[in-house]
């Protein structure tokens, strides 16, 4: 008898997209006459820069030619990819990887969700409260999570670090020391991040208590202030307890593309249960050799023409776009009277609701009054109640009106 | 501490291609003039037909252009991709299967390699022998295959079924009942398939016993006798049992291009340790949605292109190609006195070996006195010693004289 991974009837069905959708078109369906805008939505809107379209033509080209034709490429990536990123993402940062560290894929989200395939399933998990759902999910699903509580809304054995305005949204060290430790840097969702002495106290916590740090870092290309860390190689002995992952999805609009890599140090180590230690490389290498066959070779070609001059500098202009509607919703939020974080870094503004509202009522203010749609912030995670997430995907002009309808009605 | 997935310390390294690889550097060294010929590759070779370029570049442009541009897709895949799914794989075959039961992924080897993930570790496994090595693997990381064996090459929770010469290649129902059975037909490594009526045996056994097959038609296109399923749902009731797994790679040349797709029939149950039935449609969608963010846009148009009117055409050209050389192989070799398995309904041939020698025996024979090189069939499970691997997937050309030099050399 076939029997089911019993861990997936732990999982929680998130209605939050859902229930937005439907009180959204419920709401257009009695207002027809209402122009909403909407300012939930996590995916870009540009698209792709010519550059990037241009390479991508050519390799479609050459996949049509008998002489030029590729079939399997390399699991781990071709090595044109990997070296223009170890280039272009590490060594001018004055960071030291080597090609063979870098694993492409199809997406940080794939690699977020099978990296727990090379841990064991008896590590604790730390994930920061708000979260993006997948750190969580995967680890309900290998069995490293526990029963939930239904007064709680969290996991039994998930350690929760609250990230709030009441730390300042720098999380602080848990009392239990977790095994593997998720961090995502520029935050989603709350479009704040650490400095380079923040998340030093992490890897330095990592190396004493040989915890993992799995780090999310697909929102780097958004960060514009200095001291911020573009990647938590920068911090020393990283190299020996953080995995990277990275993507192109928000850096050069992939998000329909599928492109991302992540990087895994041949210096970190992980160990058996009497303690041998175990190149954790050489593991995740068997894991995307087997499971994997790499990324469509067309999709490798036009990851790599972002990294030309001329591809660069038209998704430097894309990211301007996109920050530029992060500054207008948070300057007209602020005068409009409200607290916000995040935006300067990330393209997510995190908006704190005003006492004696949950985040729910204030989807639904929002939408009645100013038809506008965000995401209530409780649907990232319980610490999450209070706050709300307004992106800045958006187009100028909708992201202005948007702003402005905010700041003439809930002013 | 973080304690890694012990599971894959069991795994056995294959050193099959690589030592196929080093032996023939080695030979070339050694003899700069002699021309060798490779008809080892599991890789297609010709190009991609027109009709997909063209769509792949449409998709491209769209991709390019503001008013077309396409974020994040379904995870599912594309409707307009799953629609013509079902009308050209099912419903022309009088199989119902509705667009909501099609998974596209970006590899069989992938959705092979995941699918595990919705399963408990306490599944007992069958496997044909010889075996394409991720069903093994994959099976060892998750914990369900015991310990390797040194003496007998075989893993001791593992149901190993033999497909050879002495049961026509028609596998036996194992004497112990497995919860999980992987079945791929037409096979690789053997070249052979089932009949109907063979194939319809095991559903029974697995209707009988609530297991579950695991199903891979790769080869599915490569069919050219009757009576032969295209599909396992061809069988009555194998709706209930079995999940099917189709690629593009081999159909369309899609190795380097990367599109794959998965069947999770909704009456298919898998069951909790007290019995209770389960959707195994809702786990894989849960598990689909949260590790995987769906197949790069433009190959999926290019994926749709490979069931228009022209580009089936054109594609059915290639596999013709591929499957002449078959033919070119499989005559040669009887004329030479060889006795061949294989290569009428899949583009490999599995040849017999003399007696007195082993496969490697063959191997170094083979590219010694004929320059040829192919795979030994000990590589692919203790139960493929005394057989070797030829594959139709060289040019006209190089397969002629290949044949031509064993027929002259070695009869």
């Amino acid at each position: 008898m076939i029997k089911i991974n019993e861990n997936f009837l732990d999982l929680q069905d998130s209605y939050l997209f859902s229930t937005i959708a439907r009180k959204v078109a419920d709401y257009q369906k009695n207002n027809p006459d209402k122009r909403i805008i909407k300012l939930g939505i996590g995916d870009v809107t540009l698209p792709i820069v010519p550059a990037v379209i241009e390479a991508m033509h050519k390799a479609v080209d050459e996949m049509g030619n008998k002489e030029t034709f590729r079939g399997y490429g390399p699991e781990q990536g071709y090595e044109f990819l990997r070296e223009r990123i170890v280039e272009h993402d590490y060594k001018r940062h004055g960071i030291d990887i080597s090609p063979d560290e870098i694993f492409v894929s199809d997406g940080a989200k794939t690699d977020c969700g099978n990296i727990g395939d090379i841990f064991g399933i008896n590590n604790t998990v730390a994930i920061t409260d708000p979260v993006y759902p997948v750190y969580l999910d995967t680890n309900v699903m290998a069995g490293r999570s526990g029963k939930y509580n239904d007064s709680t809304g969290k996991f039994e054995k998930i350690i929760y670090v609250p990230t709030t305005a009441e730390n300042n949204f720098v999380p602080k060290l848990p009392d239990e020391v977790p095994d593997m430790i998720y961090l995502c840097l520029p935050n989603n969702p709350t479009g704040t991040t650490l400095k380079k002495e923040e998340l030093k106290v992490w890897v330095d916590y990592a190396l004493e208590n040989k915890s993992i740090i799995l780090f999310d870092a697909a929102y780097e290309a958004y960060i514009s202030e200095a001291g911020i860390p573009h990647s938590i190689y920068e911090i020393e002995g990283a190299k020996k307890v953080a995995i990277e992952f990275k993507s192109f999805s928000k850096t050069a609009g992939f998000t329909g593309m599928r492109c991302a890599y992540t990087v895994v140090p041949k210096e970190l180590m992980g160990y058996t249960a009497d303690g041998k230690e175990v190149e954790i490389h050489k593991l995740w290498n068997r894991r995307h050799g087997t499971k994997f066959n790499g990324v469509s070779y067309p999709v490798q070609r036009a990851a790599e023409a972002a990294y030309s001059e001329e591809g660069d500098k038209q998704i430097r202009k894309n990211i301007e776009y996109y920050m530029n509607n992060a500054k207008i919703i948070r300057d007209g939020l602020v005068e409009a009277g409200y607290t916000v974080y995040g935006g300067v870094n990330a393209p997510y503004i995190w908006l704190k609701i005003p006492e004696g509202m949950n985040s729910w009522d204030f989807f639904d203010m929002l939408l009645e009054k100013c038809n506008v749609v965000g995401t209530p912030g409780v649907g990232f995670g319980p610490s999450g109640e209070g706050y709300f997430r307004l992106t800045a995907f958006g187009t100028k002009e909708n992201t202005e009106e948007a702003i402005e309808r905010i700041k003439t009605i809930l002013k």
